[in-house]
């Protein structure tokens, strides 16, 4: 039961009576409503990949941990009506799999996709890398099947495009962190599986620059942008140190951005189109250099650069992370700001700012920082001013109107944190909602409320 | 008053103390806290152009209608963000507009866009004919400014496009009909301007061979496919009748599909894919004939025989509509199967179906069987059937895991019907959710619920 027991990072540890490992939904339903009758609270458990201990009980030992990794099947796809009918416990990657076999893409697409869970990445509204083309996990579920705290299964898995009967208990369910049922399945979109796919790592100047470059792809490439990833140079610095790979440019740049076109268009001209506008852009003075890959395992290479900044981050000690979003309009002057306000409370810091630039999300780190011998501040010293950096950046992020948990959810790390950004207002609706969906409180209780 | 208190088919009629015309968010909210305290019903009101009779008050009257339309602004437009913030009154079409004037798309696109709101669009999830490329009025939607049943103002205008802090509460409010709360204002999501448009109409031997050649249409343009309609000859007829248009086609075809793509291929090119697809798909027999439009009046053309249907369908008298959805691939099934068992209980009516194939929403409309010479049967008759076809289809509509509300909402129309096909769990939920946000029961009441 151990690893059940702590978060994905080791920052929550709980304890629980059991780990209960159903087949069905219908054996869901009949552990919840033992729960239900006896009073023990029910945590819900996918991949346990999640980052705000959102699936970690607490420590009174009075939960169960509900593991849906046992019902994990894709039961079912539907080639012309472009949906997939899938299981909770099916990891992510085996959901892709599954797509790709027959020709189509289920676009989600998250570091940790070989071990989250699909019921995980509902529970959470999981992001990701290509959610500027293909939305949120919200946006690409189509229906649910849910236990409910009363150990009722309702279930939306017609794979309807439309159904205007009623109000929207689907979306209600997903991004809830299992707080007011538990996600046994869903049915999911697909897409037509791209044709070619062109990458590319450009040099920038500035992040100024960066929501006008957005603008110019969209008008440009339409629907045919799938990811827009910008990093600063710190960022690279430090995945050229951990990962031993090459710098992409004979100069460094303050900035980087990862573009990548796909769609219906074939490889070369799909190739040919970003080659032509990187010319334009770089003319234009916005781009000031620019690599297009060769080859398949090339991209590889320079998606590396972009998603291994994390692991780098962590291979230097711990750091304080940041997952907001702000609009792509005002990501200049927040970055701008925040890091000139951060100076004057830790002077010094470095700033490993990188992130979805098409979807306003940046992961907005903070590293220690160096003395004049090169070694960093001692974690201790470093630490102390956690509690301050968090407020002072969330309180810039409400400023420009942002959010302070763009993708990764609220779980345990950011309970009390949301009760000083969210409207009073929201906050009692969505009390009273978990008071007339669960109202015993067996459902993830310490969660997201 | 007189024209708040009938709907738009003048198939519901009731009575009001007043119609009360608030010209902000704040005077909603003071209106509605004023009728809370005094136990007064509140019922929304946009464009009254709803087709469920969701916005005209009952007979009791105790209500007042409360009408949005003196609070219809475009408050501001965020070109690098690709949000428009917009209050619930405005006309679609000025929405439409205010978009085009900043070189934007809004894709959102329905017969009644002269004269609907942006908010009765939110409050009833409207859909039209791009929901396929674009979504329904859920998916264009960022955030929006409600006032609760108490009066309260919460707003989640940000233009975010990520933020997983707590439920959705969004989404909640979006197809809720009124019933839970007053959307005030909406921000929405802009498109790049489509820089080429092709339209095309094809005569087809069969419905059976529409999903395949759907999904050829995707798997070969991706996201360039913006509309995806289907009509019967039926149709073709009844608008060839009443409004004058010439035959597209020297034969004439059991069905008819009106193809548009557009996005970011200049117009020639556009045109020259549509082209070339409709030549590979007449080589494979799925289309027997096609015309291309050569300018935008003949493309407008093409459309008007699509939507110009319902109108001429009125012209010939009453018929009885159906606003359904099944999953894409089953529809020729559904229609085949439908089709003669509704011959079976009224023999002779002429089906007039049509609809987004595209999004599996069909417009299965009965009218009347036609005598030896030519004439309708008598209304009287006909509409003695109406219940029984009624629970034919939507029997039918259930069989096939569909939707018995596409579209249009549940209203006064279908508020009896759904109990029949709704799960008991899901309405259960709904109930409970109505009664923890509106516990005195004053928004909307006899609505939806």
């Amino acid at each position: 039961m151990a690893p059940a027991l702590i978060d994905w990072r080791k920052r929550f540890t709980g304890k629980a009576r059991a780990l209960v490992l159903p087949g069905s939904a219908e054996q869901v339903a009949a552990v919840v409503r033992l729960c239900a009758a006896e009073g023990v609270a029910v945590v819900p458990q996918g991949g346990n990949t999640g980052l705000v201990g959102g699936a970690t009980p607490d420590m009174s030992g009075n939960a169960i941990v509900l593991s849906l990794r046992r019902i994990n099947a894709v039961r079912s796809l539907d080639k012309l009506n472009n949906t997939v009918e899938v299981e909770a416990g099916c990891a992510l990657q085996n959901l892709q799999e599954a797509a790709a076999r027959h020709e189509r893409l289920f676009p989600l697409s998250l570091a940790s996709e070989g071990s989250c869970t699909i019921g995980g990445n509902l529970s959470t509204n999981a992001g990701g890398t290509q959610v500027l083309r293909y939305g949120n996990t919200r946006e690409l579920c189509l229906g649910i099947e849910v236990v409910t705290p009363q150990g009722e299964i309702w279930s939306s898995l017609n794979g309807l495009r439309k159904d205007n009967t009623g109000y929207d208990l689907r979306d209600l369910f997903i991004g809830a962190e299992g707080t007011l049922g538990i996600i046994t399945a869903a049915c999911m979109k697909l897409f037509p599986k791209p044709r070619g796919t062109a990458t590319a790592l450009c040099a920038l100047a500035d992040l100024d620059a960066t929501p006008v470059l957005l603008e110019h792809a969209l008008n440009h490439f339409g629907a045919l942008v799938t990811a827009f990833e910008v990093f600063s140079e710190e960022c690279l610095r430090l995945v050229l140190k951990h990962f031993g790979a090459r710098r992409p440019f004979a100069k460094s740049s303050a900035h980087y951005l990862l573009i990548e076109i796909s769609g219906h268009e074939e490889q070369a001209r799909t190739e040919a189109l970003l080659t032509e506008w990187l010319g334009r852009e770089a003319e234009a003075g916005l781009v000031l250099d620019a690599v297009l890959a060769q080859t398949l395992d090339h991209a590889r290479q320079l998606w590396n650069l972009r998603e291994n900044i994390s692991e780098a981050q962590a291979a230097e000690g711990k750091n304080i992370k940041h997952d907001i979003s702000v609009p792509i309009s005002a990501i200049p002057a927040f970055v701008t700001q925040t890091d000139a306000l951060l100076q004057g409370i830790a002077p010094g810091v470095r700033m490993v700012c990188f992130g979805h630039i098409g979807d306003g999300n940046l992961h907005y780190n903070v590293s220690p920082a160096l003395d004049a011998a090169g070694d960093p501040e001692p974690e201790a010293q470093f630490l102390a001013r956690q509690d301050a950096v968090y407020r002072l950046v969330h309180d810039q992020v409400a400023r420009f109107g942002g959010s302070i948990s763009a993708e990764h959810g609220i779980g345990q790390l950011k309970r009390t944190e949301i009760t000083r950004y969210k409207s009073p207002v929201a906050l009692g609706m969505m009390r009273a909602i978990k008071h007339a969906l669960d109202p015993a409180g067996i459902m993830n209780p310490g969660k997201l409320l």
